[in-house]
C-alpha cells in the first residue's frame, strides 16, 4: 500500500514509459522527456464494439463451448489425409459443374462487377469452350448472360488467381483416405506455367493452345501414371517441401520436384511414348509452382472438415475474386463475409509498378487458411526474394501468424523455429483481440486484361470482413 | 599514466572477470568472489611455438604475399564452371587408372593399416573385378598385393567414405567450363543408396549384384541422356539445393531432386525402354544421396583451381581413410599432413553405438573444404535431426566457420544468413590463431567390414594436421 503524496502533473518527469497510441506521447516529446516506446496495442485496439463482444465471447460456457469446437475443429483437421487419386475432366468429376457453368475464384461475383483479370479469364474460358470465336463476341456472349458464375468454393474446388474452370478443362482429383474422410474429395486445374496464363487473365492464342495440350497430352498421361502407381500421399509431399524451403503457396520447387520424382517413373510406364512423356516431363520441369495446384485442393480438403462444427471461432475459407475478399467460419459454413480486395504491397517484374496491379486476387489463400504459404514463411527465408523483406521478416511473420491460430500441426514443422508446428486454423478472436490480421503471400495480376503477372508479394484480408464475420459469430456463438 | 598505489593481492576483490583457462580462476572461486567468464582464447591458445610461426607469417612483405596469393586462390576458385558432361568407365577415364590399381578415399594407406570398413569395400573390389570368388581368397589377395592401392585424390577423383574405385565401375565425369578451365576434369563413382554399401565396407551378393546393375543399366542411361542433353550446369544447381535445405554433403535431397528433373526427360528419350528408363528412374528417386556423389567432384574440381599458388595459406584438400586424416595446402600441392582419424560425434541408428563406430572416413570432406557441407549448415536446418544437435547450432556453426576462411562464395547464398555468402576456402593462419577446427557433416561406418552406414554426425580433423602444415607452410612462405 504505496502512500506516497501525490506528485505534481506538472513537475516534469525524468522519463516516460509509452504503450499504445503514438500520438498520446506527442505532449512529451515535445518536452524533450525521453520516451521509451512499447510495442503494445490495447486488446480490439479499444474499439468499444469489438470489445463488448469479445466480452461476451468470453463469458463462462461460451468461452468454454467455443474452445471444445476449436479443439475438435484441429483434431479434425488434422485427422485428414488427403491423397492424390486421379485426373479427370471438370465436367465429370467436380460436383454440380455443368455446361453453361463456369467457376471463378473468390466469393460470388457477377461480370459487370468483374475486375480485368478476372475477365481476361472468362474471355479466355469462353474460346477454349468455342462459345465465341473472338475476344470481342466473347465479351459480348459473357455481358448477355451465356454462361453462369459461380465461386469454386461452392463446388469442392479452389482454383489459383482467376481461379477460371470450365467444363472440358482437367483437373486434379483429392480424396480424403483418412479416418473421417469417407471419400470426400476437392478439385482444381492443373498449373499453366509461368509467363502469359489464363489464370492471369491471359488469353492470347497461345494461351488457349497450351491449354488444349493440356488437356489432349498432359492430363492423360498424369491419369495413366496415377492409375498404375496409386494415389500419392499429399500430406507427406508437404511435410519434406517444408523442410526444402516452400512454404506452399509462392514457393513450391520443393514440392514441385517431389512430386516430379513420384510420378515420373510411373509416367514412363503409362505406354504414351517416349517422345510425349519427355514433353510431359519438360512442362512440369519448367514450371515450379506445378505443385501450387495440389496443395490448394490439399488446404480446401483439411479445412472442409472443420465445417460445420458450431460455436468454432476457427476460419474455413479466405478468398478473393479480384473485386472482394472473402471469408467464412467453420461454425457458419457456406456464409460469406465480403468487403473490398486489397492491393498487394510487394515486388514487380521489370517494366511494372503499383498502379498496374490488379487488387488481391485467387483462393491460394486457402494455403494461409490452412496454416502454410504465409504462416510457414519462416521455412521459406528464400521467398523474400520473391516478395521482398528480409529472412528475419520471415521468421517474424510466422511467429506472429502462432499468436492468432487454434494450435500447430506438428506433421508440417518448420525447421527455422525449432522444428515447430505451422500455425494452423485462425481463431477469430485472436485476429480481433491482437488486431492482427492473417499475412498472405501472394502472386499480383496486372488490371487490364489479357497481360498477366506483374509481381508477388503479401496482403491481409480487408478488417471489414473480420468484423463482419466477428458479429455473426456472436450472434451464433451465444444463440447456438 | 596511472599512478595508484598498488592494491595487496591479498585484499579479496569484489569480483572477478575471467578470461582464458578455466582452471585459473578456481582460487577465486573457491573464495566464493563472483567470477563473470568470457569465451576468450588467447591467440593459438597461447602455445609458444605456434605464437612464433604466426608472428613469422605476420611480417611485412611475407603477409602482403599470402594475402595476395589467398585472393588470387579465391578469384581462381570462383571462376570455375563445372559441369556434368559425361558417364563413363573408370578405366577409359580416370587418368592414370590401370587394372591392378584400386582408388580409395584419403591419404595413402597400405592393405595392414586399413580400417573394417575400408577392408570390407576392397573385397567387394576384388570380387567385383573377378580377382577373387570369395571373401577369404579376396582377403589373401589383397595381402599379397594382387592390387596396388593409391588415393582417389592423386588421380582427379573423390569418393564418399571408403570411396573405393576399381577399373570396372562407371564414373561421372565433370568439366570445367570456366575461362581457366583448360578441360580440366574431376570424376567420382556413382552413389549406390542407402543400407548395404560397398562404400560403407558391405561386400555381400546383393552389394555387388547392385554395383554390376549399375555398370550395366544405370550408367548406359545416364551417358546416353547426358550426351543427348548436354552439360549440366552443377554451380546453378548447388546453388539452388542451398536455398532448398541441402548442405550438399550430409543433406543432398534438393540436389538429388533438381539433377533428376533435368535428367528425366532425356533418360526418357534416350532410346532405353520405357521399363528400362522407369527402373532408372526409379533407383535415383529411391536415393536422396545421389548428388552427392557429384556435389565432391565439384568440390574437387574447384579447389584443384588453387593447387600450387604459392604462398597460399589455404587448404586444398581435407580427407580421411579411416586410419589417418589428411590435409593439403594450396602451396604445398600433393602433400600430405597426415594424423590419426577421429571418432565422429553424432546420432546412432537403432541398434548401434559409439563402440561400433569406425573413425571418420572419406574423401566427402571435400565439401567442407570447398564451402559447404559443414560450413553451409546454416541452409540445412533439418540436417540436425541426422546429425544431432539443434537449427541455432547450424546457424551458429556456419558464423563460426566463417572466421576461419578466406573469403565467401555468393554464388552459394545461404539465406537464413542474409543470404550471405558460403564462407570460403580455409586458412590456416585463422585455424591456428583463433584455435577452430573445420566443422565436418559426415556419415558414420560400422568398424568391422561387411556392416554398413550405423549413423551419422559432426567431427573435427585432428590438430596434428594443422600443426604439421603450418610447420611447413611457414618455411614454404618465408623462403619463397
Amino acid at each position: 500500500m504505496e502512500t506516497a503524496k501525490p506528485r505534481s502533473p506538472l513537475e516534469t518527469p525524468r522519463a516516460v514509459v509509452h504503450l499504445g497510441l503514438r500520438e498520446v506521447a506527442d505532449g512529451a516529446r515535445a518536452a524533450r522527456v525521453p520516451v521509451t516506446e512499447v510495442d503494445f496495442q490495447p486488446p480490439a485496439g479499444g474499439d468499444p464494439v469489438r470489445l463488448r463482444a469479445l466480452a461476451a465471447l468470453g463469458e463462462g460456457a461460451t468461452a468454454e463451448a467455443i474452445e471444445a469446437a476449436n479443439r475438435l475443429a484441429l483434431e479434425r483437421f488434422l485427422r485428414v489425409q488427403p491423397h492424390l487419386v486421379g485426373v479427370g475432366l471438370a465436367r465429370d468429376e467436380i460436383p454440380g459443374m455443368a455446361e453453361d457453368l463456369f467457376l471463378h475464384a473468390g466469393p460470388p461475383l457477377s461480370w459487370e462487377r468483374m475486375s480485368g483479370p478476372m475477365r481476361g479469364a472468362v474471355l479466355g474460358g469462353l474460346l477454349l469452350e468455342g462459345k465465341a470465336r473472338d475476344p470481342e463476341e466473347a465479351a459480348r456472349q459473357a455481358a448477355r448472360g451465356a454462361v453462369r458464375f459461380e465461386p469454386c468454393h461452392h463446388h469442392q474446388s479452389v482454383g489459383p488467381m482467376a481461379g477460371l474452370v470450365t467444363p472440358s478443362m482437367p483437373v486434379w482429383i483429392l480424396e480424403d483416405r483418412g479416418p473421417d474422410g469417407a471419400g470426400r474429395r476437392t478439385f482444381c486445374t492443373l498449373n499453366e506455367g509461368l509467363g502469359k496464363v489464363l489464370r492471369y487473365g491471359a488469353y492470347a492464342p497461345e494461351v488457349l493452345e497450351r491449354l488444349r495440350w493440356m488437356a489432349s497430352e498432359l492430363a492423360p498421361a498424369l491419369a495413366a501414371a496415377l492409375a498404375a502407381r496409386g494415389p500419392v500421399d499429399l500430406k507427406s509431399l508437404m511435410a519434406q517441401a517444408l523442410q526444402m524451403g516452400d512454404e506452399g503457396h509462392n514457393r513450391n520447387r520443393a514440392g514441385t520436384s517431389l512430386l516430379f520424382r513420384e510420378l515420373a517413373p510411373a509416367l514412363c510406364r503409362s505406354g504414351k511414348g517416349a517422345e510425349s512423356t519427355a514433353r510431359v516431363l519438360e512442362f512440369i520441369h519448367r514450371n515450379d509452382h506445378f505443385f501450387l495446384n495440389l496443395t490448394m485442393p490439399m488446404a480446401k480438403m483439411m479445412l472442409m472438415a472443420t465445417e460445420g462444427i458450431p460455436r468454432s471461432s476457427s476460419v474455413s475459407v479466405m478468398s478473393r475474386n479480384g473485386t472482394d475478399f472473402g471469408v467464412q467460419l467453420a461454425s457458419l459454413p457456406g456464409r460469406w463475409f465480403v468487403a473490398p480486395a486489397q492491393p498487394v504491397r510487394g515486388l514487380y517484374f521489370p517494366g511494372f509498378k503499383e498502379a498496374d496491379a490488379n487488387p488481391d486476387i485467387g483462393d491460394s489463400a486457402i494455403t494461409e487458411t490452412a496454416g502454410f504459404g504465409g504462416f510457414c514463411m519462416a521455412a521459406a527465408p528464400a521467398i523474400v526474394q520473391f516478395v521482398g523483406g528480409s529472412p528475419e521478416d520471415a521468421l517474424e511473420t510466422s511467429r506472429r501468424m502462432g499468436e492468432i491460430t487454434v494450435g500447430r500441426n506438428a506433421t508440417f514443422a518448420i525447421p527455422p523455429l525449432g522444428f515447430a508446428g505451422a500455425p494452423t486454423l485462425i481463431d477469430i478472436r485472436k485476429v480481433i483481440e491482437l488486431v492482427r490480421l492473417p499475412t498472405i503471400n501472394t502472386g499480383i495480376a496486372h488490371r487490364e486484361p489479357g497481360v498477366g503477372q506483374v509481381g508477388a508479394g503479401l496482403v491481409n484480408p480487408p478488417w471489414e470482413c473480420f468484423h463482419r464475420a466477428l458479429e455473426a459469430f456472436v450472434e451464433h456463438a451465444r444463440g447456438a
